[in-house]
């Protein structure tokens, strides 16, 4: 085992610091000097409501400093990296809360003898200056299946408990009946975690070891119930059968029809992709029991350091229960959540009916039909001869497969000129092309030819087919490809090709309709040479990009293709003549 | 190496299931039918406005779909875990919108190669079948400092672009407007990441290799600027140097005076202690350097799988920019920001003037000082002869300073007695031993006798002393350290000692006061007798609880303790008649 790397700046001082970062990062929170003690900034809207204390060791961030705001905790104390905070600094918390016009103190605890003995040491100090204080101890660890004397544990479900009486607080209830609310719905919440790697603290070495292929139950020294790494769908099933089962001291009574709000907490490691996924699995298999799922909250709310695993916390809830859920507060990790019941929602929504591919309507034959039937025929022939010379000249800087993926296409152009007619309109032979290229080409070839397509699919109707519509066609093509693209000629792309012809192309607009086919002539000579040149150019984009420039001596063979296919079309054209 | 473990089902499942796990959890997102696009459920309410789509590869989750609600994303499309998505999905999610009532659609993209080909190939076809689209290419990555034709990526920046598109579209702005005003805020975004582990695509080996004690700039080949792990302080103000350091080709312009909003981003497995950390340098270094830090969101916003790191994104952000942040969303991944200004504002609470220390306060003595002196001093001197057999006693069932401790608050007691005068009121007395045993005693065993005394403390004063008071504050004492301390008689703690006293002393209340020292004198029988039947009793709290049963055979020392301290009180006081 190593030390895990960390980003801090001392293992003595990341306590401190974290808690500053956390408050200057927030306009609602305040440093109480002198103590590890968070305060609402805004202590005078307390004036005759009951003010809500949490707090303990630290390393389990956002909780608890994360959760005070309007609407939820007036203050929370923080003890080291999992260490309770000391009675003196809780005591300095309940005075500032009884000064600011608090009507009473709750303190909410976790199930930890520091901070019972801790909790209750200032409780009783500052009840004996008068102030009316109470404690709720949150013990809701399912992980026992044996009674044990130091109790189940304070889990994740101590937020819930934070957002609940922190919105009885805010609507004004008074000391006795947040508790007693609160120690009702708490006999209703269960908490269950695995974990698949330790955390350490800082300047120590990680807290456990898990060899490759383990997990195990969060905490728990007594339940035999998860040692191998199962599926997220296994896990999850084992998790909540265990949390439920009424042989199990610790379990939650829990029966078909039951509403419930869930907590998917990431224990800090845990990536995202992998807490959607166990997200999706408790949800399913809640819903498989007859529980409807009224609300979820999936994210990181009650950490252990780096330990990469993930708790499930579970409470009955009634509609009471969700509407304090659903109350507005301003506690910064607190998330954005929806107050719709999510069970029996729809949340599928249908796709248009699929418009048909182009290359499976049906065209009608036009007078143009037979001379780019003809073209096409000529520009696949010719990238079938000339597949093995682009993949040699591929081989010496990318990965050799530039004359198949032409190939491919070229054959996928053939296959479908065997079954369809040429369309007489130009702009939807473009579009069939450009989703046969798409389809069946691949890799960024396939989607720069399919946007040059698609691009200038729109200039070419069979109203519309002049040398002037072509030649924005074309110019139209090249633009999508720069601009999508991100190359520019120079880079060493089919682009060296591409814009010196269509440059020339451009002429047609004002050419003469005699001198026509000597531009068509001239471009292709420049799509020729400008491929030639591509030999001395260095690689800016494309693979060919990550390739030492000195090991590039021979054409970019996407450059060589286009001019192909251009020269391929020239030689219809003037055959035509 | 070995493969990462992972919480899934399987790899190929892994991004499908998670696309459900977030649209199951969310009340307001829903599922395109056939495609990995995530699409606001209400979208009837995005008639006439312009539609938002954003989406890349998979494994940066919260993004995109986490971003998806009212002010913030219409829609989300996903590729495969870290791969570009298909262009048909692309096109299924534009039609949608558009089929939706949108007045235009605007795409918002991720400066990579594949997403640029993919979405502008789905914007293409989307355009010529009529619908109003347009593409804002996210590119404020600071890793290069030589230009680079690939350009700088698009990272955390993108949550911004989200956010500010949102709000403007929310509002009703055109597509036009909100491509101009996005175009120009995107000029004063930049962001740079460190990595301190690599992260591994689902059924694949780990991306790279990090040595112990190594770090690399997230994701660049080019700049050498952070090798090896440094302090959060040293690592962040690099970052922000080279960020905003003018020779530097992908430089931020930030000057003194700016107004800058900071997105501290967990790459995915960073500690929320360690994110807070990090979080408090960039507020202080940005400071030091002049900049005002206007909002902060630290969290998960643009993840790499589990990869543990962070980056920083920086936005110059004017008012109106602040007003876009501030808007309401109902985006599940957005966090709940405080619309304060952070730099300037006050952020320490003082605490009330710190009330003196019971044992530093001046007391006056009274008729029952002389007593109270004499019994405390037999109890310290019993104490410190007993130290060495109590350890010896501790050493069988504890760490064995048991008798360590009591012999520390002996001495502090002692010392005490020879600076101050015992007051008259006993209840003064016991909230200054209270707080000497809280200070010097340490441990669960000085908060236990801490908070005998404070809650025993109310019930005798000067003026009320007499065998029933006593009788009641032993007793209230007694109640507390149970309530807190969690434990019960038959536990092998100090209470198999206490309790049985207690129960007799309580007898006072009704004893005729010619038969009080007789009930004395059986309370002491009863604790002495309580604590050595421990010997036969199993340990269920305190650290004797983790030792084999069969290895103690000698009481507990914590019980003796207690059957010495009221054995010495009662010497004194038979001493007295």
């Amino acid at each position: 085992m190593e030390p895990q790397k960390k980003l801090i700046n001392a293992a003595e001082s990341c306590v401190d610091e974290a808690l500053l970062g956390l408050v200057r990062a927030s306009g609602g929170l305040s440093l109480l000097r002198g103590h590890r003690v968070v305060l609402r900034s805004d202590l005078e809207n307390l004036k005759g409501k009951v003010a809500l204390l949490s707090g303990g060791g630290s390393g389990h961030e956002p909780s608890h400093a994360g959760y005070i705001g309007a609407g939820m905790l007036s203050a929370a104390v923080a003890g080291g990296v999992f260490a309770s905070p000391p009675p003196g600094s809780i005591l300095a918390a309940i005075l500032s809360l009884h000064n600011a016009g608090a009507s009473g103190v709750l303190l909410i605890v976790k199930n930890y003898t520091g901070d019972r003995l801790n909790f209750g040491l200032a409780a009783e100090q500052a009840r004996n200056q008068g102030v009316a204080v109470d404690m709720v101890i949150v013990a809701e660890d399912c992980a026992f299946d044996q009674p044990s004397k130091a109790g189940r544990r304070g889990l994740c479900g101590t937020v819930f408990i934070h957002k609940l009486a922190g919105a009885l607080a805010e609507e004004g209830c008074s000391l006795a009946q947040i508790v007693s609310k609160v120690t009702e719905i708490l006999k209703g919440i269960g908490t269950l975690g695995v974990s698949l790697s330790p955390c350490s603290v800082p300047g120590c070495l990680p807290s456990f070891d898990l060899p490759p292929g383990d997990m195990e139950l969060y905490g728990s020294f007594s339940v035999d119930l998860l040692t191998q790494v199962a599926s997220a769908d296994e896990v999850v099933k084992t998790m909540i059968d265990h949390m439920t089962n009424p042989s199990s001291q610790s379990h939650l009574p829990l029966k078909s029809g039951d509403s419930v709000v869930v907590c998917v907490n990431n224990l800090g490691a845990l990536s995202c992709l992998e807490m959607a996924v166990v997200t999706r699995s408790a949800i399913l298999c809640l819903e498989s029991l007859g529980v409807v799922v009224a609300r979820v909250m999936s994210g990181l709310f009650m950490t252990s350091l780096e330990m990469a695993g993930v708790s499930l916390t579970l409470m009955r809830a009634d509609k009471e229960t969700l509407r304090l859920i659903d109350a507005k507060t301003t506690a910064p990790a607190w998330p954005n959540l929806s107050s719709v019941c999510l069970s029996g929602r729809s949340y599928i929504t249908e796709p248009l009916t699929t418009s048909k591919r182009p290359q499976d309507e049906k065209h009608s034959e036009g007078p143009l039909s037979p001379v780019m039937h003809k073209a096409l025929e000529k520009i696949c022939s010719t990238l079938l001869e000339k597949q093995e010379e682009l993949n040699s000249l591929d081989r010496a800087s990318g990965d050799g497969d530039c004359g198949n993926t032409h190939a491919q296409a070229a054959k996928a152009i053939q296959e479908w000129l065997h079954g369809h007619v040429v369309p007489g309109c130009p702009g939807q032979l473009l579009l069939v092309l450009a989703g046969l290229v798409q389809e069946k080409m691949g890799g960024s070839s396939g989607a720069l030819y399919s946007l040059f397509l698609t691009a200038a699919a729109g200039h070419v109707t069979e109203g519309r087919s002049d040398a002037v519509a072509w030649a924005n066609a074309m110019n139209a093509g090249t633009e999508a490809m720069k601009k999508y693209g991100g190359a520019a000629p120079g880079d060493r792309t089919m682009l060296d090709a591409l814009c010196p012809a269509v440059d020339e192309l451009i002429k047609l607009t004002t050419a003469p309709s005699g001198g026509h086919m000597a531009v068509l002539q001239s471009a292709v000579k420049k799509a020729a040479s400008g491929a030639e040149a591509t030999r001395d150019l260095k690689a800016r984009a494309g693979r060919a990009s990550y390739i030492s420039p000195n090991l590039l001596s021979l054409p970019d063979p996407g450059a060589v293709a286009v001019a192909t296919i251009l020269k391929a079309i020239l030689e219809v054209l003037e055959g035509q003549k």
